[in-house]
């Protein structure tokens, strides 16, 4: 692909380090330019290394007399792109359709994603970012186990943990709190603290916008069922966890996880299950909380720096659901466990 | 349009209710089908009103096994659209590009946006939810005079603002805060205070989702140039929102502003003045903190029920820049203003 054209998402900042809510673009390949409103060129000289271009340069404006600004947009692109010599054009799959298709009157399009393979390996500076929020969603957990001796309400335990982290500069969006049946679903949230909770936090730092992901479940009182089915979930992660490391196959890990969990007598969707293990092994997380690579049925193989999570949990409707989660980062001989933390977590009242 | 497709965005939840961070799709025209991952068939059912299908009852697990995700999600469309006769299809303009392109091999497919005109003219209920991000917006601010009294940066003050709101049940992100030269550039945050702050805050509530946006210039010393901007900029707004009712066309509004401050001798956008009022006097503020009605040099006739800003400035390079910002709603016979507080703020120290 000789020219590829990102529009405004978390590749273009992966890509270039500018980030803004406006429009913007990245063509790389044959060009490295980044296309930004006037008002956001200074900006993105200052924030970004690559060569920056204004909307005004690329004769938008004067576009803009002729046509509506969808247009316009699309235009200053295909000239620009034209004057390049262009005639294969790459786009992301989520790419904008009133751009993709007047791109495609003038371009042989593909839709392609060059970041998404690249976005999966992370660099040493993105590790430390995710072991930063690593380290502040741990610490957002043992707040709420704080809470959890007296707050019965799931609702409000999880605004305490979001607004904790929030002040420490991190968003959390969408936590997960679940007791009882509630936590059957693997994302319902919400409900009465009975004898059990499945904590799910999953925040971003507003200062690097990496992520992290971390869940435990919390044993409140004494519930046979739910604990039996707690060690067979911490069991079928640790084996996982030990296996993973440079050369192995995703697939591999997440066969793993389904043959402890079986070996229990618990089914797995590999069984076609719809309830026990119904969902993946795990998934990246970087500057979204999922994203490549995916640990499931896939052929993927693992490669030293990528970051993902492992996270066997069982769910029964008439009992309720446990899930154990880390983070963790590929290393040629194994791998490093991002979010460390007791696997077994008792709050007394 | 008979069949018009929406993937998960504000629109699907304008129109059905239900919220999901997951790929969702809402038909509409002929149909009136919400569409679903199949673990979230219940919920959707319990919130929308809608009729509810799932990816599993469409097909989507036979397609899977003999395509990639994306290509199955697109097929499933394309086969249901099929089987109810669908020949012309509308997406919205920011359509996914992978889906678009499938679609185009199998309809004529047509670019549009059924929601962007209804969901400019607000309901009663909505209204309600606006007034209420209002209230907390107006609540921030006052807050943030307090704040002002002691504290010297003005990123310190963003932050404060925004976990004030946070804690209240309110999302502000990329809020301003700028003194002196910084508050020359309109989207200008940062720097430490000199004379005067201008404080622009958008959160948007947690609970009904719905945004407020509200500036406010406050004069912390004296500094005669900019006092003298913001009093043109206050008449310019009053002036504008004096003549805001059912009928007006938002370049009338746009016009008028332009007209005071020109009066005075400031340059305009009108005049391709490159410093001064260098802007749009308006957007729609609903689920979005930008949508329509925009108000600049369009002829859109307002409505009764639309809600959005109206928010003159002026900015000079070598002097900084002022902005006074409220949202009204329009009436039949005037508009009434939502962020009702004083225009000229002082702050003593």
């Amino acid at each position: 692909m000789d020219f590829y054209i990102q529009h405004n998402d978390t590749n273009l900042y992966y890509a270039t380090k500018f980030r803004t809510t406006d429009l913007a673009f990245y063509i790389t390949g044959k060009l490295n330019v980044l296309i930004v409103p006037d008002m956001e060129k200074d900006r993105a000289l200052r924030e970004s290394e690559v060569e920056v271009r204004s909307f005004g340069e690329l004769g938008y404006h004067e576009l803009r007399k002729e046509m509506d600004s969808k247009k316009a947009q699309a235009e200053m692109l295909i000239r620009f792109l034209k004057s390049h010599g262009a005639k294969v054009v790459g786009i992301p799959e989520n790419f904008p359709a009133y751009l993709a298709l007047q791109l495609l009157n003038n371009f042989d399009v593909k839709i392609t994603n060059p970041f998404k393979k690249m976005r999966a390996i992370k660099s040493f500076e993105e590790i430390g970012y995710i072991k930063d929020t690593s380290r502040a969603v741990i610490s957002a957990f043992e707040f709420a186990l704080k809470v959890l001796k007296r707050e019965r309400s799931c609702d409000r335990i999880k605004e305490r943990i979001e607004n904790y982290l929030y002040l420490k500069g991190y968003i959390a969006k969408d936590t997960i709190v679940s007791s009882g049946k509630v936590s059957a679903i693997p994302h319902g949230s919400g409900g009465t603290v009975e004898d059990h909770v499945v904590i799910d936090i999953f925040p971003k730092s507003k200062r690097h916008h990496y992520y992290s992901d971390f869940t435990r479940t919390v044993i409140l009182r004494k519930n046979e069922k739910i604990e039996e089915m707690l060690k067979v979930v911490v069991e079928a992660q640790e084996k996982a966890i030990s296996m993973i490391r440079e050369g192995v196959r995703a697939k591999d890990v997440h066969d793993t996880v389904c043959d402890v969990i079986e070996s229990y007598g618990y089914k797995t969707l590999r069984q076609k299950a719809k309830e026990g293990f119904i969902h993946s092994t795990g998934h990246g997380v970087g500057l979204e909380v999922h994203e490549e690579p995916r640990i499931f049925e896939n052929e993927t193989i693992l490669k030293s720096g990528m970051v993902f999570t492992v996270e066997p949990g069982l769910y029964y409707k008439e009992v309720g659901g446990v899930r154990v989660e880390d983070v963790v980062v590929v290393k040629r001989k194994g791998c490093e466990i991002l979010t460390e933390y007791p696997k077994f977590v008792r709050c007394g009242k």
